[in-house]
């Protein structure tokens, strides 16, 4: 499964705010095809990696017929955004004080480390209840190289993170955020 | 199918050659993991896209049991290198003169032209006999754009693309004329 079970419930829950009743992955999927269809950015959903077994052929259309899903070992987006390579994973949490690290995998970990070392820009985009933060790869490596503990408090997400503000047209316009981060000189 | 099936066959008539046997894609399997491993560059082949329609769980595995096969809207592979977003197709021709365009989907055309509009490198590799040439996607674009045929001379291909040679450990190492074409400044 891509997503925490609790992303459903959470999008019951909006429907009143901003974000209109929208889970955490349409957002980001509104995003996208309006960055695609503004020529702003080309960044898509990565397709869930399933090991084919079986192949049939039922009215002259292939059909899998038996697919084993494989162990996702890399991040769910991957784009392109002013000639830079973007790299992300989308996370939600219900938990108010602290965002759990079993929600990141290792091999997701490695995979942000390799971004990074490649000149790539690797974040999470975490929901916590109805706010929406742009957290670096680099500053996740850093809180667990320097912490033993098992979860991050919500407190450092909101220091080290970019709060991503929510809109219309898109409604998650994460990129406005990218740009502050590592597009300054642009801006000004 | 991601491929041609005349790979299979130029499959077995290379094992003489200097490529030993491999069909290209397993040569840029080979390059990536190569790469990956070196720290060279983070590209992999994107998975087939799956419209998964019914899923069991058999012995509590989960397992696709219908499968559809998405159009492939995009290129084979994807990834990072040297803070570059590459994104690029493999393609294999037996023909001596010319390369139909007709193994180039027109999504796929559209693809490469949000690469480059966004400042992304997009171009592919092709495999005519026993030469490998990468084929920018600036190239193929301004081809199409002033031509009417249906297929590319293997003349224009050798004279605009840039020939990758051969060598070992990775035997395909296209990323040595990337340098030359995008990061010529860093190897003086």
């Amino acid at each position: 499964m891509l997503y925490p079970s609790n992303i459903k419930k959470t999008y019951c829950k909006n429907t009143d705010h901003a974000s209109r009743g929208m889970g955490l992955e349409a957002m980001i999927n509104e995003a996208n095809t309006y960055y695609l269809n503004n020529n702003k950015a080309l960044i898509y959903k990565k397709p869930t990696p399933i090991t084919i077994s079986n192949v049939e052929y039922p009215n002259n259309k292939k059909v899998v017929t038996k697919g084993l899903f494989q162990t996702k070992s890399t991040l769910d987006y991957v784009g392109l955004y002013k000639g830079a390579y973007l790299d992300f994973d989308a996370k939600s949490t219900k938990n108010k004080t602290s965002f759990p690290l079993a929600n990141i995998q290792n091999h997701q970990l490695q995979h942000i480390k390799r971004v990074i070392e490649n000149k790539g820009i690797s974040f999470l985009i975490i929901q916590v209840l109805d706010n929406y933060f742009l957290f670096r790869g680099e500053d996740l490596l850093s809180f667990i190289a320097t912490n033993e503990r098992k979860s991050i408090p919500i407190n450092y997400i909101k220091e080290k993170g970019f709060e991503i503000k929510l809109s219309y047209n898109p409604v998650l316009n994460y990129l406005k955020v990218i740009d502050q981060i590592y597009f300054k000189e642009e801006l000004k």
